[in-house]
């Protein structure tokens, strides 16, 4: 009998990647497309099309899809829909899951890349068995996936989870969502390079003439700078993690997680950022939860980690107890 | 056949209070008991007892037992203790649920007061059907019972919805949790009186030799002063509803919910409360979350809404295809 499998699919705003993915999450084939080629969402979802066939024949192996799970940002996991997601080729509200099982002819599911990344750290990695548990994402922007009972929380609306857009400094900075001192304008790739200017320029005052990197440093430069000593770049660092250690205090007294998983490409910076992350966070806990949180790194970093998420959903979703689906 | 009933209490640091409850949520009897005159939890148990006993006799009514609900600050579902709780005569661990089954030979089970109050939301009240919902009691302190995916958030230690705890102003007023700036020295009896306080002595700077309230107004007579429209006193509120308003938006930006309820004393202050915070809430909301969720008064108010909502627990956790047990 043919082995089932199904397909991951991470989206991002630059790179869309595509997985054939087992049940044990190991990623058989992968593709990745230029998700800004694509004007139409059909386009690119013709693109994935092929890409699949052509991975599902070239791995040379028994394959039957059961379905297909889409990491994407701003994505509904209620309606399937990525609705005004910035950063994106489509404007505005697109049924992509929609579109997607009309050109497959197989079951899709679709959420927000956070919440696949919280059900793939179920199901493939550290957070198998858990049940109070969250993933928070911080690459560009910041996110989480937020599991509690066991079950991952979409809420009333599907977009549960928006931790990067809680209020952490009053009137602090302005925010890419137009509102002022979101968690992701201080932790996140943007909040870094943020600080680490801001670290600058107090710097220029204090010391005039001093020789400075110029403007607009990279977060991978900082964090390379940090490596090699540099002590405005580790100032960033721990300014970032007690910014992000002091809020997740507050996500504890609310859902109270066993583990708090760092995920994404700011958290692959590792004790640069755990370390100062996991003091204030101790610091600032309320006595009863000292002690019983952990912060932790997701163990699905790397590339593959999203499409890993992304298919562990439909794993979770769509092949319990159904019927596979034959590739198109 | 015997009807089926439940024990409700609800557990204060002055008055406990005491129902026999039915399947609807009716209270057929009550009892109130000082529970600072009891110096051990034996005593104050075994008075519980005795006047269970006598409500049952003097009910007059074929009643069949199937187990008791507590709602008890600071109160652990998991493990049925009261633990640190501020205000009891009684310190330290205090294993209530057990004392309580061993002494009434029927199944207890105990969590918070604000728990109590949205598992009673969810059974008895306006939460009926809901699957996402917070209910946020603001008395003396503040507390929350959270809901989502139909089931209330517990957390990996049993003190989850601790939202009176979660900081509102970096470095403020100091908490009787010994932390600084967290939501309940603000909304709260205690903070509306705190900001009646500032309020007045910005005003006494403003206006030296000018006829002002005594120190130390309570809550309560903050309240009727605003009804007779005291301008400080509506501004306490206002101010109050501002805090809890802006807090509640990243409150729905965590977890989604579809209804905010507010419980409890000072949440019985109407709209005086309620219009401030539905104005901040929906200020500060994040676009994707515009129009989608409600902040009403709990349906559950009124001096027994507690006993309900332990009465709503036991039938939820101890009624649900267990054999009854009889009044001991």
């Amino acid at each position: 009998m043919n082995q089932q499998y199904v397909i991951g699919i991470d989206i991002g705003g630059t790179t869309s990647v595509v997985g054939l993915v087992d049940e044990q999450g190991h990623i058989v084939a992968e593709r990745s497309f230029d998700t800004q080629s694509y004007a139409e969402p059909l386009l690119f979802v013709q693109a994935i099309r092929r890409g699949i066939e052509e991975m599902v024949t070239s791995a040379d192996l028994q394959v039957r899809l059961c379905g297909i799970g889409v990491g994407a940002p701003n994505g509904n996991f209620y309606n399937g829909r990525i609705e005004y997601a910035p950063n994106m080729p489509w404007k505005g509200v697109v049924d992509l899951a929609g579109i997607m099982e009309e050109a497959m002819d197989m079951p899709v599911v679709l959420t927000n890349d956070a919440n696949a990344a919280a059900v793939g750290e179920k199901r493939f990695g550290a957070a198998k068995g858990l049940d109070d548990f969250v993933v928070v994402t911080i690459g560009t922007g910041l996110g989480s996936g937020i599991v509690a009972n066991g079950e991952l929380i979409y809420g009333n609306t599907g977009f549960a989870g928006e931790l990067g857009h809680t209020n952490t400094v009053r009137d602090g900075r302005e925010c890419t969502c137009g509102r002022k001192g979101c968690l992701e304008a201080y932790v996140s790739a943007r909040g870094l390079q943020a600080t680490y200017n801001e670290l600058r320029k107090e710097c220029m005052v204090a010391t005039p003439g001093q020789e400075l990197p110029a403007d607009g440093l990279s977060a991978r430069a900082i964090y390379h700078a940090a490596l090699q000593g540099d002590s405005m770049a580790i100032q960033a660092f721990e300014y970032t993690g007690m910014i992000l250690g002091r809020h997740l205090a507050d996500l504890v007294a609310i859902n109270s997680p066993e583990v708090i998983f760092l995920f994404g490409g700011l958290a692959a910076s590792g004790e640069l950022l755990l370390q100062p992350t996991r003091k204030h966070l101790a610091e600032n806990l309320l006595q009863v939860f000292k002690g019983r949180v952990r912060v932790e790194l997701s163990t699905l970093e790397g590339k593959s980690a999203a499409v890993k998420g992304a298919a562990a959903l439909a794993w979770e979703v769509l092949c319990v107890d159904e019927p596979a689906h034959e590739p198109t």
